[in-house]
């Protein structure tokens, strides 16, 4: 007579930008292959790998996009831009259908010489920016936004926050928004802001609304005191709010509801908190986890060991290899990922004994391109159900061997979720 | 520190008809297998090997849909036939949304017992044919050709140009032109000409249109000179113009836009070349390249070096292997094998040092089959950024053991895009 059904609890442990290409200073090893990972080689040896298309095969994918296909959707139908993911990382009540952005605290010139005004056709705002970032405005960006918070343009609802720095988050909810519009950001100074324009009739609402929002930043931003007492400080004054990288809120439904799981999300980007947010996970702010090459991952991996207590899922994002890839430093990302593999010993070690854990990472960040690519990335499962393959080490070549063969980001969370013995029986 | 983005350049070898199956009289190996191909051998041991359908796992592929795939496009959605490529490989001017045809230069009896007449009611030819390529006509059909083309059919442009021998490629322009019709050509001698039917109200526009074509085809040509001297010197005259192989053109767009490359294209067959052509390829013609088994692959092989030059991707097609199949010959498909290794040694001998190269087939030409199979073909990828796998040979066998796993025709674009370090990121 069979028992009770068992369930496992599991970890999907992205390690970002993980993978890469030969390196010729590596002796034409990768960074992983290169790096001293006991832990992971020993999973490796124990559980079953192989190598993962974050998308599909050759398409470089951007860490949003491919966190959204290794949870299980299709970021060709579900993502139509970053600001959604952004505006939820920052906490922000994002909702189906929102159109939003991420925003830019700016200095737009304002003397004799260049005198700012408002277009009268199109409501935009006619300036030329003098810095995009507002000379790295750190405090009073609260105030700011409060200012612009809540105001209607059109009978659309504008909500507004600040983020981190001269950072923000901008949503647009209204009725017919279409999200088509092109950049008001020129992304370079001494250049005017540019005029939005929708490509269709519903996104040329947004961008009508676009460019009265920018036009009115100035308005209300310019006047107050924050900035009144940074220009008496000889400081540029945050007089305008750029908004970029827009994209509408798709319809993702509850991560937990959709999988039969209860998940936490422990990671170091806002980017990917959003999208954790966004899900309905429960989120996890670790102290230390700094999002750079200095981030305390064995904080992290007892962040993990102590979410599966009371939680089934654990999303982690441990963002270090990317940031080494983007500088190129081979040796950095080395040092980075001998320094997860401790982070791994800690979560085997401490975490719950019969944790399906799966290694991998978003993409390829390799250090001879500085930026991510379309590679294929090493992925490691281990745990109970997983049946042992050859391969006994974690690495872009090894893995090349493995019993999981090649696969893409999407077939992931239904991997785990069988193997943790809650996905229902799809048919009879 | 990290430096520039390097970029790199990459040719698509697709050896055409060359995977297969084991034959008997090989031992149980392929031709492929069979054949001594050291260099290929060299390069899958140093890159990276797999299987691909070219459509998808069974499916049997023609020459111009797997091209399609292969270039990044699938083939379900937007080929409904040769026509489009055929008449763009004979630098027709073809435009979104033409009907497209292949035609020959055929002979209908005109005689006491089989007088040609024209139906009343549809405007069809009603005729018996009596050779469907005129005599092997090979001279004087540009004459025919100008005396159809530029005619106009009930408001429909009708664009006509002669091909080599007594092919031709006949585009039909205007509005509310369907693709649903069925053939003229009865494909066989001594058989009344068919009628054109169509399947829905703009393939019946087309159908009516195709079958006065047909029938002025024969009054115009039956009179001409070209013809007149025929038959004086005891040949079949030209006397009517047989359509099939109908197709409505596509959008696919500009490849070179789509991809971010500057691509020419170095093929042997006028199909392939259409593909090109239509994709705005920069297209090299070849001198010795007779799409024969005497075909002239060194001289292929000079011509990628120099493409290379001034171009990203080359795009080549050698059509030998196919021949071979078709012919049901496994020595011969080996030795054209064996020619493309060579051709290959060229190649990777004089073109540029960071190559990164693909050699792959359109599809499976099985030696015991005689045509077309929807086999898994292998593939081999070589150059800079590739992981090396434990494959060392190039075939059928070995590559199954690749790290590229399996895959399909659609994602080989992306792959070498991704390699050239061209590719945008999708997301952030």
């Amino acid at each position: 007579m069979a028992g009770k059904m068992p369930t496992y609890k599991s970890a999907l442990l992205i390690c970002d930008g993980l993978g890469d290409r030969p390196v010729a200073a590596l002796g034409g090893k990768t960074p992983l292959e290169a790096a001293n990972t006991p832990t992971m080689d020993r999973l490796a040896a124990e559980g079953a790998t192989g190598l993962m298309y974050p998308i599909s095969p050759g398409i470089v994918a951007g860490s949003d996009t491919s966190h959204l296909a290794l949870l299980g959707f299709d970021p060709f139908e579900c993502y139509s831009g970053r600001g959604p993911f952004e505006c939820a990382g920052i906490d922000m009540d994002v909702r189906q259908g929102d159109v939003c952005f991420r925003v830019n605290f700016s200095t737009v010139y304002d003397d004799a010489e260049h005198t700012p005004s408002i277009d009268p056709e199109t409501g935009a705002l006619k300036a030329t920016v003098q810095d995009r970032r507002a000379g790295r405005i750190e405090t009073g960006t609260d105030q700011l936004a409060a200012a612009l918070n809540g105001i209607e343009i059109d009978g659309v609802q504008v909500q507004f926050k600040e983020s981190v720095a001269h950072r923000a988050g901008l949503i647009l909810r209204g009725e017919g928004l279409g999200q088509n519009v092109s950049d008001v950001d020129p992304h370079a100074v001494d250049t005017e802001i540019w005029i939005a324009k929708g490509a269709d009739p519903a996104s040329q609402k947004t961008a009508t609304v676009l460019n009265k929002f920018v036009a009115k930043s100035y308005e209300i931003l310019k006047d107050l005191e924050v900035n009144k007492q940074r220009v008496a400080e000889g400081k540029l004054p945050a007089n305008v709010a750029l908004p970029r990288g827009v994209g509408t809120a798709p319809a993702l439904g509850d991560f937990n509801e959709r999988n039969h799981v209860k998940a936490a999300c422990i990671v170091e980007t806002g980017l990917i908190r959003g999208i954790g947010v966004y899900l309905n996970m429960d989120i996890v702010d670790v102290e230390g986890a700094t999002g750079g090459l200095d981030s305390d991952l064995q904080a992290m991996a007892r962040a993990i060991v102590a979410a599966l207590a009371d939680h089934t899922f654990v999303l982690c994002n441990m963002k270090g290899p990317d940031i080494a890839g983007h500088d190129g430093d081979a040796q950095a990302k080395i040092k980075i990922i001998e320094a997860i593999d401790a982070a791994v010993k800690t979560i085997i070690e401490e975490g719950p004994q019969d944790l399906i854990l799966a290694i991998t990472g978003d993409h390829s960040t390799p250090v001879d391109k500085g930026d991510h690519g379309g590679d294929a990335v090493p992925f490691l499962l281990h745990g109970p159900g997983v049946t042992p393959d050859r391969v006994t080490a974690f690495g872009e070549g090894p893995c090349g061997a493995g019993s999981l063969g090649t696969f893409v980001g999407q077939n992931v969370t239904p991997m785990l979720t069988n193997l943790m013995n809650v996905q229902p029986k799809f048919g009879a």
